[in-house]
């Protein structure tokens, strides 16, 4: 785990992942790219989840992020906020997360795919990455079966 | 105006920046933030425009460039495109077009906002930036009308 300023001692990191992790593999069980993102205040409260829901939608603008921020709503600051992802944010997530001043970011994972996790540490945000495996093995097999949809979900042809 | 790489040379980039600045008046006559956007094709043909929708929608989500991106709709590759906005894209739409790999950036005005288009020029997008006198009003108009909804949308607090 890599922390670059701190998380409240008392937020329990794991259930804030749960939520997440349960948004991804409710758009695994739609057939959608299974990453599920959440946004909590500090106190652990939940402000918004969401999901990818490219394949669900057919629309490449709904990024976990994205739709955890658009179900958190309009807020005056983002500051004392948490955004929680399963995956280490791409470009797209990471500038949401940057220009909204979200505080803090929790990422499940970052093995399969790295964003701009590290970036947004250099830009002050508070970033802690785990090793989840059950985060890892969700994007994992979803690569496996369908790289046509995850690459195209990040921009870049299939390898 | 500054160009990293050119947009095609028989490319009328006024009569693009029109739909976006088409969309940015619509959503000023809404009430909305007024910023549009539009993604051609190389030879000019439209494949989405939208508008910041942040008061229409309730929904902070939904930027001019998101909007344009999610009417654009899902390809395999966004390189031959242009995405063109009325002002300097946010760090969350300089995001987008990172990340899916949109191959040209034409922008109305970077006066009144700048965000990421230097960044994207350093990562290899062909970037134009026009100082675009209407653009420019129908932003400063704004600003100086509604603060409140304009530094919402950028995550800062009113100076």
């Amino acid at each position: 785990m890599t922390t670059s300023l701190a998380l409240p001692p008392d937020l329990d990191v794991g259930v804030l992942l749960d939520v997440a992790l349960d948004q991804a593999r409710t758009g695994a069980a739609e057939g959608g790219v299974p990453i599920g993102a959440a946004l909590f205040t500090l106190d652990g409260a939940l402000l918004g989840a969401g999901r990818n829901r490219r394949v669900q939608h057919d629309d490449p603008s709904v990024h976990g992020e994205t739709d955890a921020f658009r179900a958190a709503g309009r807020r005056p600051s983002y500051r004392d906020t948490v955004m929680v992802t399963t995956l280490s944010p791409c470009w797209y997530c990471s500038g949401l997360v940057r220009q909204f001043g979200i505080g803090h970011l929790l990422v499940g994972e970052s093995r399969t795919f790295t964003g701009g996790h590290d970036w947004l540490a250099d830009h002050g945000v508070s970033v802690t990455v785990l090793d989840d495996e059950r985060c890892r093995d969700l994007m994992a097999g979803f690569i496996e079966r369908r790289p046509d949809v995850w690459f195209e979900d990040i921009g870049q042809e299939v390898p």
